[in-house]
């Protein structure tokens, strides 16, 4: 989406460790006229694939999942992080290591959410290690639904997430995928 | 809202404590039918306030306030729930104190997603003691921006927080008000 990286070149912050700042129109703070566009794009992208549920993780992604979801007129689930100790049996989980926060944590989907008929697009805002996604590619497995694909807002390219997806043969439809930037000049190129 | 009110009445669970379940359809899975709706008479009661943004608290009001947003055209912001140390100055924060968890956390805007020229709608799922809420109008007010109000799915009208938040003068708009409900014989009534 052009108009997306036009906005991530303009307004994005580069902060150290490779973190791209854009809190202020796609994370914490939401354009709404962008959201709409995005989730315009993304069920242009999967309108043939069957999709009869979106699946997200707390909390960033929520919106825009929200806004695929009232586009594509299917349900909307959200995974938590936590831990599961005492809700075995009930739920899925997942361990995703997180690099941001540098911990462990648990992705939880209650069972009852996804069936085995259901056919899943994950809908997320960043796409960098990957982990995320495939603690939730690991819950729909385990619930015998199938994957539509993953629709993204920002992949970051030069890290291994979106290219050990696609190996895996997983569909991953980003809006803009940036293939390198430089905390210096801040200077941000896109794949195109 | 008259559909809502059966919804739960058909589907919610009473559990111990007062805690009434309807993950499957407001929360952690959402009807995105239902939501549609939810949205739209948000916007309809507050369709002449001069609404200029919509605030809520991750994760589980984010889905709501993205699509009152989409519907009133007006940009969303999330509060984040945390710790706040290394953070002070460039942040709102409130402390708010968890019935549901029995902790107390922060609540943190980015100064720069609330200014005082804003007028503020704050959308949540859930209305009990009214803590999480009292933290979010306590940001507002440091920011200097105005309060269009609130504007709730389920307000549970036998705990405090929705008398507490009217005595105050602040207009809350909650789309189901639970008068009692009873966990035994299963039965919820709600205030008419």
């Amino acid at each position: 989406m052009k108009y997306l990286e036009d906005r991530i070149r303009d307004e994005g912050k580069i902060l150290p460790g490779d973190v791209l700042k854009v809190g202020h129109f796609v994370n914490q703070q939401i354009d709404i006229k962008l959201l709409a566009e995005m989730a315009r794009e993304l069920h242009r992208l999967y309108a043939r694939d069957g999709v009869t549920k979106i699946l997200t993780i707390e909390a960033s992604g929520i919106a825009l999942a929200a806004a695929v979801a009232l586009d594509m007129q299917v349900p909307l689930v959200f995974a938590k992080k936590g831990t599961s100790a005492n809700v075995a049996g009930e739920v899925y989980t997942a361990k995703v290591y997180s690099y941001t926060h540098n911990r462990t944590y648990d992705v939880i989907v209650p069972k009852e959410y996804l069936k085995a008929e259901d056919r899943v697009l994950i809908v997320d805002d960043f796409l960098a290690q990957g982990n995320a996604l495939c603690g939730l590619i690991e819950i729909i497995h385990a619930s015998g639904a199938s994957i539509a694909g993953c629709g993204i807002i920002i992949e970051k390219g030069f890290q291994p997430g979106g290219k050990l997806l696609r190996e895996r043969g997983i569909r991953v439809e980003s809006l803009a995928i940036i293939e390198s930037m430089n905390g210096e000049t801040g200077e941000i190129t896109f794949r195109t």
